[in-house]
């Protein structure tokens, strides 16, 4: 058996996929073939033929007997044999018949090429859900429509189900890419690195096949070891989520996603009205799920090249040879910018290297071997850092010195690539118009050592791959279950907020609230309701009292002890503070008195009461809140109070649940984080205390996804312990 | 005349430059050529034969008759004619001698090509000396050493005075790099984008003729329409800024500075010793003198080829032309990220593009003329767009769709960018391993359209196209002058701060201080001193006294008005906070006498006076400062007081003597710089006194270059006000 009949063989053992259908078809029908050159319907069978697609074509065409050389036929019933995948490429309304037909006729893949659909506004998205209603009657898979296609490079199949123009050759990395414009110039970016592909799909409006669905057969795909994936938004972030954190577990994923300007979003929704609305959190996303977040496209792709061929690194130790000096300069900067460190060489290494080295080297890290520095110069110092525990990747410099034998320098760089100990990138700075470093260059290529013609751009791809590294290494745990909590007596409380009868309107109701009310009254619970749940999730609270007239109140205080808080309390009060509702450090009865009558005259609802409150003074003021997210857990969000908050904007948000490593990283991240620690002879604060808070806030708002906004305001800190002091829960 | 014998007259009648003889040599001499393949003193005859040096080469060899087939002399004293440059590529040790040897025969400039100089300890140190010495005797000018040389590539000269492997077209873009490799592969990059080159200077350890007088000649040079910088570091800043500020008032220079990291720094400092120690400050130097800072390499090469052929924009306001649409989102992120604007097009511009247009297309900003728009759709887009008064440049991404006539396309883009109204840049997305692609490709790069392969590398371009007009309209104006300051009673404090008796160092004496005392003690002004030097440069200072009794202080306390504050003040007394010397708020004579009389039992120094201050609760805590610098100007440091700097360091610098508009750049560009205006209800502060505090600042370290550190901190500004509460200066 040759190579090919092998792989064919143990594709064949394989479990077959549901996608299988899509990727590797062993039949394809072109709905719409065409004799018109340059047509969609004529450009992807010539572009299957070309790639040399090993499976059967059957041409669709009522009029013409056979197209580019194949037999055509009049309609799919005519095709004498089963059809894995049929593309698509007729007039938008003909589409639902023809998926009907697909069905009855067994396809169980679809690539629907044809656009005007929900692109195209009402009837588009009408014709739509016309054609998916069929697809789900027959159990069709549809992969676009207004989409590109697949390719699958793999010698069993080399399906190329696409109208692009770049023919890769068969490699390691695959792409997914809602973009079809993106999708090819990625594409066309990995062949002009000549580093191969493994899968394509650019699957347009996405209205069955996701992207998800993508990522979850790539992550299952032997022959895939990275993928690319770009993307505009998610239709469905959760179902992305857990694709994302199972796949990114097993191989690494470069990422994109387009649209984080306002204008950038909304240029996106321009073009693909679909997703528009879900725009938020990405970044988060893929913090969370362990994929490797870009902003630049060539940083993506460059980087692909470093982990097609490359191991991972272990740590952020790398050991830099040069053979001239400004290129290690500048590979120093952006390589220590992306966290990774140079380390002095061990005596060992300073003494072999001052045995091997020209005596012009410099010995240390970098090493600098200099322009007339040799192949053997570079192995030895190679072979050192391969041997320095300290040591966890190499950055090499390499210029070609017309006065060196270059190519003797790249094989042994390949020699030791080869054991794949530890990553290697290569700064491979060279004229490629000179037939002798065209050369050298084909050998560190096909020594599968990654080339790059800028230093930072090389440093930049050593530091993705330490960066995966660290997305690997880092174990977020799963989220804590409190189990002193009081869930039903929480549901309880959430529940009445909707009954309020004050308030006039019922959940559930069919009247139509006015718009003010419903923004100012209706939604924020009271404060007893508010502290009441906070305590039924062990959220500690200062001690506080709940009373209706003046009386009441001052025995409230006396229980609580002075210096208390006054707070007025009505559903129709939310800014309380800027109303004057709220009054604080009163220090006796008397004074107590008088402003709990003050604010009777002041506000005249009928259900104002009275929250009475410890007031302790000192302390670091902390907030934390939430968002609700459409088709996505709540963010939680932390921060420093006042101005920090304010003024720097300095806040840092999660994806609910969070974990106690995520609250940890949350505390440790906002900029002014030393504060937390102490500064200016002040104590620090006691940081577990604001991270239990912050998990089980996490926890209230995934068991109540009702609660659409929550602020604990301010959180008040302290050396020993932390507390809620002010909240508002909007539901 | 044909057009080289055209540029050899005009060149004629330009004025001759002192550096002529090195960049425009009539004739060279290489001491130390070699018949030795692969010897620089080989490959540099072989470049200069290779890319068509039009003048004479004379080859001087002790043994050969001829290298290279060109008659070799034993000494340049047996060449018949005169030499305008040599190049030197001998043992370092006979340099001195050889350097000689050209002054007596009257060359003007050598490059100095051999290494073993200032980077190779004592030994070099001195023979660089020597042969410096001997070059100023005889009015040689010395490139280098240990440096590669220089290129011209203006078909009168053709002089490829280096031994590196790129033969680039002749071109507007110069560049000047201290390191070669880096120099070098930049070289590479602009050939390899195909830009052309005008000069190329990597003068390594730049003893003689700096990077200045480099980048001086270059902006003299017609032909030179933009510069390429690459530094580690300036040898002389004062002279760099003095040259860039003119030069880039000409034209746009790009500049890359590495060793910015502390590591980078270090790898710097290991390769060319001589720069160490100069680091600091370069993005502010870069600033002041209006280079464009890049810290990414191929960014920088990538945005020259822009500055190569279009335009500069008058404004941020950018129009987006696509043929698809993810690219066209990624475009825009980056663009706004770039602090550019998509302005909506007007009526008049969508009622032409609506009949234009296919009917596919989507008429906005993005225009998306969609991938089967054919030249006249970008066409009709383009024109729009030039007419369009909100539009300043514009963007387009071209995929080459397979389905339309790209070539078409391309000379429809070509034609409007002839006109070179707008910037144009492009992103062009195609296969160029296909021929057909080839073709559209030369048509745009011919018709000189700078063309990128990703839609953000082309984006950042035109970025760096609109910073470039930032820089060139950005107006710091003069620094301003005070009238009203008494320099002379400055000069009389500072004085006496040198000959302070208590201190038993005098000024210039030899005698060497105890290192501990010297930083505690002797360089800081007592407050005294410090208030009346503020005073006499008019910096404001709250009300004060200095005392040296108990009864005199209150008497002081008195006359101010209560409250006060109280400083004890004694030249050992540094940190006076720290040691419980200070003491605020006191509000009658009872509280200043026991404060006094305690503070005189804690300190009893012999010199111990008590200053006395008003006392004003509230404001605004800032500071202000000073860094001196060697060979620069001092830095000049604005920022909030308190945690803003010392866990947010939130502070800006710039280089002496600042404006009134790079003070208020100061104000503006703090990160809490909305504090200034007032938050949470509190007033804003009065920003033109501050400004003035940092003028006036300014101007006194600019008068007086002996200070070398002063503290105005805090400075207490208010709605109405500011003025300084506390200060230190060191001399």
């Amino acid at each position: 058996m040759n190579t090919a009949e092998t792989k064919i063989k143990k594709e064949s053992i394989n479990a077959v996929h549901e996608l299988d259908s899509l990727f590797k078809p062993k039949s394809i029908a072109i709905i719409g073939a065409s004799s018109k050159e340059l047509s969609i319907g004529n450009v992807i069978i010539k572009n299957l033929v070309h790639y040399g697609y090993t499976g059967k074509i059957y041409p669709i065409n009522p009029k013409e007997p056979e197209i580019r050389g194949i037999k055509a036929y009049t309609s799919i019933f005519d095709v004498p044999d089963n059809i894995d995948l049929a593309h698509v490429i007729i007039p938008n309304k003909f589409v639902p018949q023809i998926i009907e037909d697909c069905g009855k006729k067994g396809i169980k893949s679809v690539i629907i090429n044809s656009a005007g659909f929900s692109e195209m506004g009402e009837e588009g998205i009408a014709l739509q859900k016309a054609f998916l209603a069929k697809a789900k009657e027959y159990g069709v898979r549809i992969f676009g429509p207004n989409c590109q296609g697949i390719i699958n490079t793999d010698p069993a199949f080399k399906a190329y189900c696409d109208f692009t123009f770049t023919f890769p050759e068969p490699g390691a990395i695959s792409i997914a890419a809602l973009s079809g414009g993106v999708g090819a110039f990625i594409m066309q970016s990995l062949f002009d690195l000549e580093i191969g592909m493994r899968m394509y799909a650019s699957n347009g409006n996405a209205c069955d096949i996701s992207i998800s669905d993508v990522l979850k057969y790539y992550g299952e795909d032997e022959g895939t070891k990275a993928i690319i994936l770009y993307t505009e938004g998610f239709k469905n972030p959760r179902e992305f989520m857990e694709t994302a954190k199972s796949v990114s577990r097993k191989k690494p994923i470069l990422a994109m996603k387009s649209g984080r300007t306002e204008a950038g979003a909304k240029a996106a929704a321009s073009h693909t009205g679909s997703l528009a609305g879900v725009d938020i959190a990405t970044e988060l996303i893929f913090e969370k799920t362990g994929v490797l977040a870009f902003n630049n496209e060539e940083e993506m792709c460059q980087a692909a090249m470093a982990f097609a061929t490359q191991p991972i690194p272990k740590g952020n130790r790398v050991g830099i040879i040069t053979n001239t000096g400004g290129p290690a300069v500048i590979a120093t900067d952006e390589l220590v910018s992306a966290g990774l460190v140079l380390p002095p060489l061990s005596e060992r290494a300073v003494t072999i290297l001052k045995e091997t080295q020209l005596p012009e080297a410099t010995i240390g890290n970098p090493i600098d071997v200099v322009a007339t520095g040799g192949g053997k110069h570079f192995r030895s110092a190679l072979d050192v850092l391969m041997e320095e525990d300290t040591i966890d990747s190499i950055f090499i410099n390499f210029v070609s010195a017309p006065f060196t034998d270059t190519d003797d320098v790249a094989r042994n760089i390949v020699e030791v690539n080869k054991m794949k100990r530890k990553p290697i990138v290569c700064n491979f700075m060279t004229n490629m118009s000179i037939d002798r470093f065209k050369v050298t260059a084909k050998i560190l290529k096909d020594g599968g050592v990654p080339c790059y013609s800028f230093p930072t751009t090389a440093a930049k791809a050593l530091g993705a791959l330490y960066k995966y590294h660290k997305v690997r290494s880092r174990n977020i745990g799963e989220a804590k279950i409190f189990a002193d909590i009081n869930k039903s007596k929480a549901a309880e409380i959430l529940n009445s907020g909707f009954r309020n009868k004050d308030l006039g309107i019922k959940k559930n109701s069919t009247q139509i609230p006015n718009p003010e009310s419903q923004i100012l009254n209706p939604h924020f619970l009271t404060s007893d309701k508010v502290y009441s749940l906070l305590a039924a999730y062990g959220i500690p609270v200062a001690d506080w009292r709940l009373a209706d007239d003046v009386e009441k109140t001052i025995k409230a205080a006396n229980e609580i002890g002075y210096p208390v808080v006054i707070k007025a309390d009505a559903a129709s009060l939310v800014h309380k503070s800027d109303l004057g509702g709220v009054a604080v450090n009163l220090k006796n009865s008397d004074e107590v008195r008088s402003v709990v009558e003050n604010m009777k005259k002041k506000f005249d609802a009928e259900d104002l009461k009275f929250f009475v409150q410890k007031f302790l003074p000192g302390g670091r003021e902390l907030i934390a809140g939430i968002s609700a997210q459409r088709d996505l857990e709540p963010l939680i969000m932390f921060g420093i109070g006042g101005i920090y908050v304010e003024v720097l904007k300095d806040v840092v948000f999660k994806i609910a649940p969070v974990t106690e490593v995520e609250a940890e990283e949350m505390l440790s991240s906002i900029k002014a984080s030393k504060l937390l620690d102490g500064v200016r002879g002040e104590k620090g604060i006691h940081k577990q205390s604001v991270i239990e808070i912050i998990q089980r806030l996490s926890q209230l708002v995934t068991d109540f996804p009702e609660i659409q906004e929550m602020d604990l305001n301010p959180i008040m800190a302290f050396e020993d312990k932390a507390f809620v002091v002010d909240a508002r829960i909007k539901i």
